[in-house]
């Protein structure tokens, strides 16, 4: 390795990323899986609900006006004519001194504006005897009252929640448009490994980057392809490049030795507009473009492949998708119990433990030590102009969880 | 309705339902679907990662003791004898004044106890020209240094994370023990509701609830299974309960009405310890079991419906699942524009939308109105002991994102 000539600072590593990403067209999904999608419109729903006035208790539907100064020792007495039970609508109409049994959920009978509840009824035979006083529209679910016809239900980019789903329910759709989920070629190089689960083979190792990035990406709503470890030759890595895909993610090989052959193939066939980024781990990190497809060119170390995945990768699967393009980790600020140091110039991305509510940073090696992330509770960033924190100082710390 | 005797406190609820739920008993995945399972076991690694010394820069191994006193003006010459590539170890040892070429990953060959980087060196045919000094170890991977035999790499208990399954990979696992996931019996009863989709009909309205709770069942890490809407008769929702599942949600019909099925077919076959609670939503809630499952009747009024799951099914089924009892709402600590009036002795689950960086209840209408929660960014409790909060005071939201 010849180490970088130049490195691109990360903030216009991300500046050409974003600009590259906007997030991809609209499909149709039946709305049991739209839950954790992102809506590609607007929804605007055509009908009220409720689409008729109903009961909000089980007692009896009436004129208020019937009830007006009944009480326990001025019992008034009307003519039960009829039930209205929930989807079982009764379908005369209510005079003066009528009243009609009814359930909560069931339609109000025409001639009727309230329900007295049951417990301020006595029944005597086909008659009862009201015990209290209702007003108008007391205890009835107004038509439109939840939603009415032409409001705006839920806005375009709105990741789906389950309430929402419900709500979609009850305007009446059966699908829902959703921007489309990126389709991620994950494309892992290297002689030396062997596929997850392998039995252990002589100078092998077991590929951990596959299984850790599929797990990203599907945390991060893309849709993972996956063709195995492919051989460290230019022709086997360019094919995988050139599987159908939104983005590549190419783990190892990414930096500028002899046997990185993803660069040269990226600037060969394509673009490598960043190539090497002034941050650890993660340096020898490249972005770029091929025939259509964002291709991001990951270290094979694994933490530098954590890193990167999560400072570039993610970011744009999750643009690409409609998402927040922000991490999906929640955010503590806790004071350092032991300082960090740092380097003017570049971004470090410090693997911490949060020990009594104080930010650790884990002492580990390098880049190759994946345990360190499974350790960590999370991160703290160290920017380009900082040379580190003094014990003490209040750090923001992403949490993994 | 005759409404509730007496009620049960929250907190005596939610220690009722603690006592039911232990964790499921483990099963085994395969790694690709381990992610966001949670362990069941903890993991102890069988194996040494790296499992031998390797090279973590491309140059030459060498023994160190060779390259004392090499700078670029006293170049010392070494003979290449041989390359250790990924996968492909040299099978030779070194002696002293001997290199072997050697690229990141590739085991380092007996006799080498350095690597001198590429950029130190300078190639004269099979001999190399070391112009820079390295001490032992320097540049080696070392055996075990990410993980050694007999770690124990993750906790039981552990919700699994992208990089824990690239963690799991790297020890040879193909397979892990991860707790059962609880099936969820979704059963969503009313003869006013037409399943999602449905053309509308007079008199009716479509169901929210179950795809509502199918998506919260999801994220909580349950399996959904769903009868499709059952008839509101005491043996259609009996067989439908009696359906094989951990948990058993019933949704309407859980009060005290003539038509409210459930409750009686509980205490008839089986136990209803919790119906009425002292809250505002979801009073009308019931928590009980029949032959093994745990069974919570929730209100058919969509918000009591999502707030009752909330409170006591979600919960329930995290625990059955191993994850955490605790919400996965984020937190936020801001203060309320306007104030929230509550009532001694119940608790009261309040909408809010957050207005620059103040929580505003949303002034709308009761428990049927689904659009409230979408509208809202999250909620506020006000505990039985309190009449509620004045403008300013300092809540925690918890943000339904």
């Amino acid at each position: 390795m010849r180490g970088f000539a130049w490195r691109t600072t990360v903030s216009d590593a991300l500046k050409w990323l974003d600009a590259q990403t906007v997030h991809l067209a609209e499909e149709t999904v039946p709305l049991a899986e739209a839950a954790g999608r992102v809506l590609a419109a607007e929804v605007v729903s055509h009908l009220d609900v409720p689409p008729f006035e109903r009961s909000m208790m089980d007692g009896y539907a009436l004129g208020a006006a019937d009830t007006l100064g009944a009480s326990p020792y001025n019992r008034l007495t009307l003519e039960v004519i009829g039930q209205s039970m929930p989807g079982r609508a009764f379908d005369g109409r209510l005079a003066a001194g009528q009243a009609v049994r009814i359930m909560t959920g069931a339609p109000l009978p025409q001639g009727a504006d309230a329900v007295l509840p049951v417990e301020l009824v006595e029944v005597q035979g086909t008659q009862i005897l009201a015990q209290g006083e209702v007003s108008p529209g007391k205890h009835v679910g107004h038509l439109g009252e939840d939603i009415s016809a032409g409001d705006v239900v839920l806005p375009a980019s709105r990741l789906l929640r389950p309430q929402d789903i419900g709500v979609l329910a009850s305007i009446g759709l059966g699908e829902v448009p959703v921007v489309r989920r990126p389709v991620v070629q994950i494309v892992v190089t290297g002689n030396e490994l062997l596929p997850a689960g392998s039995p252990p083979q002589a100078h092998k190792i077991v590929d951990s980057n596959g299984p850790m990035l599929a797990a990203l990406v599907a945390r991060d709503g893309g849709l993972v392809e996956n063709p195995g470890i492919v051989p460290d030759t230019p022709e086997a890595i360019l094919a995988a490049i050139r599987r159908q895909a939104d983005v590549v993610l190419v783990s190892g090989g990414s930096s500028v030795g002899e046997e990185d052959h993803a660069p040269a193939l990226l600037i060969e066939h394509g673009e490598l507009p960043i190539h090497g980024i002034a941050m650890r781990p993660s340096s020898p990190t490249g972005i770029g473009r091929l025939e259509g497809r964002l291709v991001v060119l990951l270290p094979g170390n694994p933490v530098s492949c954590l890193c990167a995945y999560d400072f570039f990768a993610g970011r744009a699967i999750r643009t690409l998708g409609g998402r927040p393009a922000d991490w999906p980790y929640r955010r503590a600020s806790v004071p350092l119990s032991r300082k960090i140091v740092s380097t003017i110039g570049r971004l470090d991305y410090m693997r911490v433990r949060l020990v009594q509510r104080r930010a650790e940073p884990l002492a580990v090696g390098g880049a190759s030590v994946l345990s360190s992330t499974t350790r960590a509770d999370g991160f703290v960033l160290v920017p380009p102009d900082s040379e580190g924190y003094p014990p003490g100082s209040e750090v923001e710390v992403f949490l993994y969880d």
